[in-house]
C-alpha cells in the first residue's frame, strides 16, 4: 500500500491543477521542505539541510564571514604583492628582488605550515570530511600537478646549484627562496594529490582563510615567475646566439640590473652557465605548476562546507581506435608546425633581414593555415552542437565553472595581442607581405578564438553521453509530453508507451558522435603546437616590428609580455577541456 | 473535494518518508514537473517552462547562443576600443582621436537604432514583456541616470559650442560626436527609464545581443572619458593657476598635442576657454552616466529570458526622524573635509613648498579622523549583523550580484592605490610628517575598505525587515522543525502552535535596527566627502613626490589614474548601497 502512495499523491495532483494554483503551489513548497528532511535522513547523518523553504538557505554559521575573510585575505596578499613586484620591476635600488624573495618565503612557509596543520587535524578528527566532489581534482589535473611540480622540484635544485655558485657576491635569500619553495611544492603536491576533492565540513572559517592563503601564495609564485620570465625574454632570449646587436628594439629599458651584475660576480664553479640555462627552460612549467595548484585550491575553497555526494561517476572509457582522421591530421600539423618553428628560430637569430623576413612570412603561413583549418572544424562542431540537441548540465559545479571562467579569462590575453596587432597594423598601411599576413594571422585568431570557446563552453556543459537509465527516460516523456498540449494535464506516461524507441537514438546519433571526437582529436593536436611555439620563444611580436613602431617600445612590450602567458595557458588549458568534451561527446 | 486533495497528498507523503525514499524522491521530481507546468498555464500563455525534472533545464533554443554570441559580441568591441584607446594615446600620428571618436560614433549610432528598434518592437508585438524584475532598475539608480544624463547633455552642448569655434582648424568629427552623443544619452535614458525591469521573452538572441551592444558602447565612452579626464587631469589640472612650472613631477610626456595644438589654433568666438573649463568639470558626470546606464543593461541582459513574477514590492518607508546622531556626525565630517579641501586646493596651487607641506599634513590629518570614525562604526555595524542573525536572501537576483561585485571590483582601484603607497613610503624609510601620515592614511583606508565591503555585503544580503508574512510563518515552523528532531518527520505545524510570538522579537530587535540605521547615515555622509575631494580635483599622490620617486613617473601617474576613477566610482556607489542596506535594516 505504502509503494503506491505516492502515485496516487501525484494523480490528485493533476487532477487540482487546473482549480488552485495558489495551494497547490504553497503545499508543493512545504512538499520540498520535507524531500530536503528525507535527503537528510537518507544519508544517516544529522547535518543540517542546505536546502529549506524553497530558495531560501539556511546559512551554516559564519559561513559568510569565513567567505568574506578569506576573500579579503586573499585580495590583501595580492594587491601588496602586485606593488612589490612592481616596485621591484621599477625601482632596483629601494625594493630589490631579494625584498620580493623574502615576502614569498614568508608567504611560502605559512602555507607549508598551514596545509601540515590541515592533514593533521583532518586525519586526526573521525570524518572530517563527509563528502568528496567528484568533479574536483579530475585526473588530468592532478596528473599535470605532479608533473609540473616535478619540474619545478628540479628548477629549483638548479637555482640552488646556481646561486651557491655565486653565494660570495650575492644575497643568501637567493638560496633560501629555492629551497623553501622546492619544500613547498612537494608538500603542496602531496596535499592536492590526497584532498582536491574534499568539502570540508569542520573548522570552516580556518579552512577557508587556509585554502585562499594556498591560492594567493600560488599565485603570487605564479606572478613573479611570469615576471622574471618576461624580463629575461625580452632581454635575453632563450637562444644564446640572440644577442642585443642581431634585432632592433629588441631591448627595453629595464636591464638585467635585476641578474646580480653578471659583469662583476664570476661564479665559484664553471657549471653556473649550463644551469642559469637550464633553469629557465623550466620556468614554464613553474608557471602552469602555480595555476594548476590555484585552479584546484579555489575548487576547494569553493567546496569548503558543500554537502554533495554524487556517486555517478562514469568514467567514460578513451579507446584509441575510436578515432583517427582527427588525430592524424593534427599530428600532421604539429609536425609541419615544429619544423617551421625549428627553421624560423634558426633563421631569427641569424640577424640577417632578408633571412628573418622569410621566415616570419613561413610563421605567419603556417599559423594561417592552421588556425583556419582549426576554424573550420571548430565551425563544424558547433553546428553538430545545435543539430545533436543534449541536455544541459546546470547542478552547482565549481570545477565546471572555474573551466569556463579560466577558458574565457586566459584567452583575453590573446584577444589582446590580436587586437593589438590590427589595430597598428591597419594604421601603418598595410604595407607588404608580412603585414598583411601579420593583419591574416590575427583576425583568423580572433575568429578561432571566438569559435573555440563556443566549442568548448558548450562541449563542457552538455550531459556526458551515457546508458540510458530511468531518469533519462523520464526527461524524454516530459519532452514528448510538453510537444503534445493535449496531454499537458495528463498524469505521467510510462516508459513503454514512448513513440520511438530509445536505443534506435542512440544509434542514429553515432556519426555525429564520432566527427566530434575527430574533431576534438584534430584541435587538441593543433592547440599543442600553437601552445610549444610561444612557451619556447616564439615571439614574431617582437621580430616584426609593427607593433613597437605604432605604440611605444614599452607599451607593446607590456602588452605581449602580459598577454602571451596568459595566451600559452589558454593553449594548454584548451587541450585539457578538448580532451574532456572527446571522452564525454 | 478540489481543494483538499492537496493537503491529502502531503499527508500521503509524510506517512511513506521512512520507507522508500527512492520512490519518493523520483515521484517528486515528476510532481515538481506539474508544477511548472502548473504555473505557466496560470498565467494564461504557453510560454514554455524553465524549471523541469529536478535541477536539470529545459534549455530554450538557442538561449545559450544567444549569451555566447552576444558575450563575444561584447569581448570584440571592448578589446578592439582597448586597442584604438592605446593606440590613440600612443601614437597621435597614425591613430588620432578622431579615428577613436568615429569608431565611438560608429557604436553610438548602432545602439540608437538598436534601441528605437526594440522600443517598436516590445510596443506592437502583444504581451511582448511578460515579467519584471522588481529589484532592477530601483529608483535612485534610474534618478541618477536622469541626473547624470542631464548633465552629460549640457557637457555635450558645451563641447559642441567650443569646436564650433574652432571648425576652422579641427576635425568636423569633434562637433559630430556630442552631437551624436547627446542625441544617445537621450534616447538610452527613455529607454532605461520605462525598461529597465524587463525580462525579455520574445527574440532572445537579438535582445541578448542589442543590450551587450548597448553595454559596450557605454563601457566604451567610459573608458574613451576617463582616458580623457586622466590625462587632462595629469597634464592640466582642473584649477587653471595649477600649471605645469608649480610642481616638479607634474607633467607626463603624453602632451596635450591630442587638444589639436592649442597654440596654432585660435577660438573664433571668445567664449571657448569658458566653455572647455565648464565641460572638464562635467566629466565626471559622463563617467557616471555611462557607468549606472552599463549597470543597468547589464541587469536587463541577465533578465532576458528569466521568468519572475515577484510581487512582494514591499517598498519600506524612510522617515528623516528614525535616526538623527549618526546623519549629524556625518555632516560635520561633510562639513570639516569641504573646508579643509578648499583650504588644500587653493593652498597647493599656490606653488608654496611650505604651504603646500602644511596643506598636505592638513588633508592626510582630516582623512586620517574620517576614516578611522568610519572604521570604527563600520566595525560596530558588522559585530550588530553578527549579533542580529537574519534570513540571507539567497534568491537569483542579477541586480544584487552586480551590486557586490561592482562594490568589490570598485574598491580594487582604491586598494591598489594604497598599497603601492605603502610599499612606496616604506621602501623610502618613512622620513618626515608628511610620510608618516601618508603611511597611515593608507593603512587604515584598506582596513576601512575591507571593513565597510564586509558591512554592505552582509547588509545587502540580509532579509529586509517586514511586517510577519505566512511565508516566514512557514519558514519558521521549518526552523522549530529541525531542531526537534522527534518531530521531523511529522506533517506540518499550524502556524498558531509555535513556542514564540514573533511580535515579541521583533520588538527586541529594535535598538539594533536603530543603531544600524545611524551608522548607515553617518557613514553614507563621509563617503560622499570622500567622494567629493578626488572627483573635484583633489590628487595628494602626484603633490606628495614619494609615488613618483618610487616608481618611475609614468607607472605611478597610471596607477592613480586607473585607480583613482574606480575609487570614486566605489564611494558614489557606497552611498547608494548605504542608502539601500539603511532602508532595509
Amino acid at each position: 500500500m505504502r509503494w503506491h502512495a505516492p502515485q496516487k499523491a501525484s494523480g490528485s495532483y493533476s487532477c487540482s491543477s487546473n482549480s488552485r494554483n495558489m495551494t497547490t503551489k504553497q503545499e508543493l513548497e512545504a512538499m520540498e521542505n520535507q524531500i530536503s528532511t528525507i535527503q537528510v535522513s537518507s544519508h544517516g547523518e544529522t547535518v543540517k539541510s542546505g536546502l529549506s523553504h524553497g530558495g531560501f538557505k539556511t546559512v551554516e554559521k559564519g559561513r559568510n564571514w569565513g567567505w568574506l575573510l578569506s576573500g579579503f585575505i586573499s585580495l590583501n596578499i595580492l594587491l601588496l604583492g602586485i606593488a612589490i613586484v612592481s616596485g621591484s620591476v621599477f625601482n632596483k635600488i629601494q625594493i630589490t628582488s631579494a625584498h620580493l624573495q623574502i615576502f614569498l618565503i614568508f608567504l611560502v612557509i605559512l602555507t607549508t605550515i598551514w596545509m601540515i596543520y590541515y592533514k593533521i587535524h583532518t586525519s586526526r578528527v573521525y570524518r572530517a570530511v563527509l563528502y568528496k566532489d567528484t568533479h574536483a581534482g579530475p585526473i588530468w589535473l592532478r596528473g599535470g600537478l605532479v608533473l609540473f611540480g616535478v619540474c619545478s622540484v628540479i628548477m629549483d635544485i638548479f637555482k640552488i646549484i646556481y646561486y651557491v655558485g655565486r653565494m660570495h657576491c650575492d644575497s643568501p635569500v637567493k638560496i633560501a627562496f629555492p629551497v623553501v619553495q622546492a619544500l613547498f611544492v612537494i608538500v603542496q603536491t602531496y596535499i592536492l594529490w590526497v584532498h582536491a576533492k574534499d568539502c570540508v565540513q569542520i573548522q570552516q572559517i580556518i579552512t577557508r582563510c587556509g585554502l585562499m592563503l594556498t591560492l594567493s601564495t600560488n599565485l603570487m609564485v605564479w606572478m613573479t615567475a611570469v615576471t622574471e620570465e618576461s624580463l629575461h625574454q625580452t632581454v635575453f632570449p632563450a637562444d644564446p646566439s640572440y644577442n642585443a646587436s642581431s634585432n632592433g628594439g629588441y631591448k627595453i629599458d629595464v636591464t638585467s640590473q635585476d641578474r646580480a651584475g653578471p659583469s662583476d660576480c664570476k661564479c665559484s664553479h664553471n657549471m653556473c652557465d649550463v644551469f642559469e640555462k637550464a633553469y629557465y627552460y623550466l620556468y614554464p612549467f613553474n608557471i602552469e605548476y602555480s595555476l594548476f595548484a590555484s585552479a584546484m585550491a579555489y575548487v576547494m575553497w569553493k567546496n569548503v562546507g558543500r554537502q554533495v555526494d554524487e556517486h555517478h561517476s562514469h568514467s567514460p572509457r578513451f579507446s584509441l581506435w575510436d578515432v583517427l582522421i582527427g588525430p592524424v591530421a593534427g599530428l600532421i600539423v604539429l609536425v609541419a608546425g615544429l619544423a617551421t618553428f625549428v627553421v624560423y628560430e634558426v633563421d631569427v637569430s641569424k640577424g640577417d633581414q632578408k633571412k628573418k623576413e622569410n621566415a616570419l612570412i613561413m610563421h605567419y603561413i603556417m599559423n594561417i593555415v592552421a588556425i583556419l583549418l582549426m576554424s573550420i572544424t571548430t565551425l563544424i562542431g558547433c553546428i553538430i552542437f545545435r543539430m545533436d540537441k543534449r541536455e544541459q548540465v546546470s547542478g552547482k559545479n565549481p570545477t565546471r565553472s572555474l573551466d569556463v571562467g579560466l577558458l574565457v579569462g586566459a584567452s583575453l590575453g590573446q584577444f589582446l595581442i590580436c587586437y593589438f596587432t590590427i589595430v597598428a597594423v591597419l594604421a601603418s598601411g598595410v604595407q607588404g607581405h608580412i603585414n598583411g599576413l601579420n593583419l591574416a594571422n590575427s583576425i583568423l585568431t580572433v575568429i578561432q578564438l571566438c569559435l573555440q570557446n563556443a566549442f568548448l563552453i558548450k562541449g563542457l556543459h552538455r550531459e556526458p553521453f551515457k546508458e540510458t537509465e530511468t531518469s533519462t527516460v523520464f526527461a524524454n516523456v516530459m519532452a514528448v509530453r510538453e510537444r503534445d498540449p493535449d496531454r499537458r494535464s495528463s498524469s505521467i506516461v510510462p516508459a513503454h508507451t514512448l513513440p520511438i524507441p530509445l536505443t534506435f537514438l542512440r544509434g542514429r546519433l553515432s556519426w555525429k558522435r564520432r566527427i566530434l571526437k575527430e574533431i576534438c582529436g584534430f584541435l587538441l593536436f593543433c592547440n599543442v603546437i600553437l601552445w610549444i611555439m610561444p612557451a619556447f620563444g616564439a615571439r614574431p611580436q617582437f621580430d616584426d616590428t609593427v607593433g613597437s613602431d605604432i605604440y611605444v617600445f614599452e607599451t607593446w612590450a607590456a602588452i605581449v609580455n602580459i598577454g602571451m602567458p596568459f595566451g600559452i595557458f589558454y593553449r594548454m588549458h584548451s587541450v585539457a577541456s578538448l580532451f574532456e568534451v572527446c571522452l564525454t561527446s
